[in-house]
């Protein structure tokens, strides 16, 4: 259906033409876009610029939904592509390809698209100043961009946040240094390279038991869905593919997860936690749950881990980072400054993320209301309006509500949003309110279960886990990735995963 | 077939015991490699430890011809798989999937693979001194390894040298350090990524019309089949996807081959090679015979050329340099030294290479007959046959023959030499020699078409491109990328390329 859509909207773009985003011209210092030259309007109508911010579940779905007919659409982003993060875990193993879990954003045609990233908006002037990022790799973690790319402007008539949040470290010693995050498509491909460099490296004649047990031990630190899903694939992995190419080794490996919460996947009743315990238990995963990683350290090949609860250092070949949210340093800027004779973008006290109205609309707080004591802002002082600026997604906290910084809200805030600016009524405030609909919570747990639930109803088991392949395959992918994902997992239970690395 | 007999041999090794290699305990300073202690004998026999050194068309071939239940098989290899070199253009460019065209070395389920340059080899100990390279990838073309690896020793039995070549750069300023070679599955992910930043480089609104053309030259150095096909490839994804993509870009696109030959595809007729030639000239691919490349340089996002024959430098955003054949370090250090008691590897005066007899058993020469005028000493002068030592593929030169470095020869040689290892008559002076029996030559041209020659026999346009199809899908690999190639063509003509980056 999505890619039909697509599809469709692409014929749409061919046979009307583009406004000229007459904008464009107004501001200084700025080169005109090379989009605005091409774009000159076959019909005269005047289409309103909507930018978007970000490629992520929210940017990405404003991008698609959005009609070509209604606006000039421009997406912002430092990655080329939308990453369908619940299938990570698996090309991290090479039960899919890499590419199936991607989308390109210029195959949605928009009207323009800028790898690159926001540096700073100046809400009165309308226009975005971005640094180009067409270099490679984005820094997902740090946002460290090795060398600084090409500066411009890009002006919009309303503007669309959907920057999403980068991990939080805590500042734990080593964690940006030696853990491997598991947020986008080359963290996934890193994994798998260490992975498999283990492997060969415990391999090794020269390699001793002690030093096999330290590199074959992979550690997961948090609990949730994404990092019970690496270690459910990982597990598979191990057993179905590389026990077989390793047969000696096998006895050397262990996955542990780390949380510092007294359970694992609290987004889950408890006995559908109890279930994925019991289950792991079966698999020879541990959990160690209320235990505080406190460092990581390198030593050779492997990295030293210190918890606070176990005495000795815990050494393991490969750590995944699976927890905790931060706010991206865009937001972090935004939100810190005064926008001259308007105020200061409220700011969500408990996430720090951007306020929003029931209808994403960013909202202001008066420069004087702020208190330095922390008490909630959102709760009770007066907010108004910043005008034609919308935040969706994970950097957003609508106001008097507590949604969760997951995909399924982000995509359901986005089409709403990008419903909202379609009919021209995101701006009325007689338009019906954002409601989230919980569709339910899903997780992988290896062996060909899963567990599932929504609201009271629960699911678990065999056929939990058919239910989430049938749920991946109807969600928000191409058309050419609903056939791969089948094929690629069809070609993986004949032959096994893939193991080949480069 | 050749899948089928890999799938076999799993079933048999499972089912035979695996001999105790005795010889392992014999040697100083290596510990008894890993394998050695599983791999006692069920059923009390002694089997010869065969050792192939090199995973490519002819290292990879031996291994998986030689029987199991004949030999224990060692691969020792600084690349984890095998690289299915004429399919490296297509997957740069996003036709086919990176993986299509690797076949991992652990899936032969060999005796022993280690991953690990040879640095040396003591032929009277019958020890081979490696260092293991398990960090990831392989520097194709200088060999360099950031860091040092563990080095331990392999004893053998047998020998098979089957190391290949390196890229032959002539000293040319600038080559190792800007130009992408493709030669391995790292290279296509290196030139893919290039060509598609330099396209989201050209497509920013900052960049100059002037610094679009020097962006999106591409300039190919070489004017053989890979050269030739890696240009025909980027055609079609220019033509095809990225200028679909980046409409107004199209203009600016250039693709440039460089020869200094007078003609290109030296290899075809010359009524083949000007079909080729005229074919390029109407897709818009200059070839420029005769030209001498004479440094590159780096000059902000792009790289500047000097040609011999041409006034100014040339701006290009991509070069692939495809063309000459060096002997690798390993080869040149064996030959360059005396075996004592034995005399010295011969060496061929014309390749640099191993010079072995129609068998393929590596020639030693004596000491004193090396005559340094350059005359060659594979014609006339006396050799004597290096015990249990055999050389393929590109490192080696059968005597009196001239037989071409190509994937064709390598394969055919290995296939001729596990034949006889595995009738135990390798070392037999009656077995019949080694015939090369040439199937032909292909390439492809771009827009589905392309040339085949054998002898006198000439094919070419739609006709041949689909023998050139056929070919690679019953060509050496594994079943399960007989499989997926063609899915992958399939997915690629209804969807267009791959266009994303990772």
């Amino acid at each position: 259906m999505a890619g039909l859509t697509r599809l469709q909207c692409r014929s749409l773009m061919r046979l009307s033409g583009k406004a000229t985003p007459l904008v464009h011209q107004q501001f200084t210092n700025t080169p005109p876009a090379r989009q605005a030259s091409t774009q000159a309007a076959s019909d005269g109508s005047k289409k309103e610029r909507i930018v978007i911010l970000g490629s992520g579940w929210a940017g990405y779905a404003v991008g698609r939904t959005l009609k070509p007919s209604r606006a000039t659409r421009i997406l912002i982003s430092p990655r080329s592509h939308f990453v369908f993060t619940p299938l990570l875990a698996s090309t991290s193993v090479g039960t899919l390809e890499f590419r199936a879990a991607i989308e390109p954003v210029r195959r949605l045609n928009l009207d323009e698209f800028h790898q690159a990233w926001a540096s700073d908006i100046d809400f009165q002037r309308k226009v975005i100043r971005v640094e180009a990022n067409t270099r490679g790799d984005v820094g997902a973690v740090t946002g460290v961009q090795l060398t600084k790319g090409t500066e411009f402007e890009v002006p919009y008539d309303k503007l669309v946040l959907a920057v999403g949040c980068y991990s939080q470290t805590f500042g734990i010693e080593g964690v940006k240094e030696h853990a491997c995050f598991l947020r986008d498509i080359g963290d996934a491909r890193i994994i798998r390279l260490k992975v498999l460099a283990a492997f060969e490296k415990a391999s090794l004649p020269t390699t001793s038991d002690e030093e096999r047990r330290k590199l074959l031990h992979f550690a997961v630190v948090g609990g949730g869905p994404t990092g019970i899903e690496f270690a459910a694939e990982l597990h598979d992995l191990v057993r179905d593919d590389l026990s077989k190419l390793f047969p000696d080794l096998k006895r050397f490996v262990a996955i542990t997860i780390y949380d510092i919460a007294p359970k694992v996947l609290p987004m889950f009743d408890q006995s559908l936690a109890n279930y994925a315990t019991e289950m792991f238990r079966r698999q020879g995963i541990t959990v160690k749950t209320e235990h505080h990683l406190q460092r990581i350290r390198r030593e050779g090949d492997y990295l030293m881990l210190k918890v606070k609860e176990l005495p000795d250092e815990v050494g393991a070949g490969v750590v995944v980072w699976s927890t905790g949210l931060t706010q991206n340093p865009l937001t972090s800027h935004l939100l810190g400054r005064e926008i001259e004779g308007l105020g200061k973008i409220a700011k969500d006290p408990r996430t720090g993320g951007i306020v929003t109205d029931e209808h994403m609309r960013v909202q202001l707080e008066p420069v004087q209301s702020q208190n330095a004591d922390g008490a909630p802002s959102d709760a009770g002082s007066p907010t108004t309006t910043l005008p034609d600026v919308f935040a969706v997604g994970d950097c957003t906290a609508v106001k008097g509500r507590n949604y969760p910084a997951t995909a399924q809200v982000a995509s359901q805030q986005a089409a709403y949003l990008a419903k909202q600016l379609n009919k021209g009524e995101a701006d009325s405030p007689s338009s019906p309110p954002f409601k989230f609909r919980n569709l339910g919570t899903m997780a992988y747990l290896g062996s060909w279960r899963a567990i599932h639930q929504s609201g009271k109803d629960e699911l678990k088991g065999r056929a939990a886990w058919i239910l989430w392949r049938t749920a991946y395959l109807t969600k928000s992918m191409s058309i050419k990735n609903k056939i791969m994902i089948p094929v690629y997992w069809l070609i993986t239970w004949i032959f096994g995963r893939d193991i080949s690395r480069f």
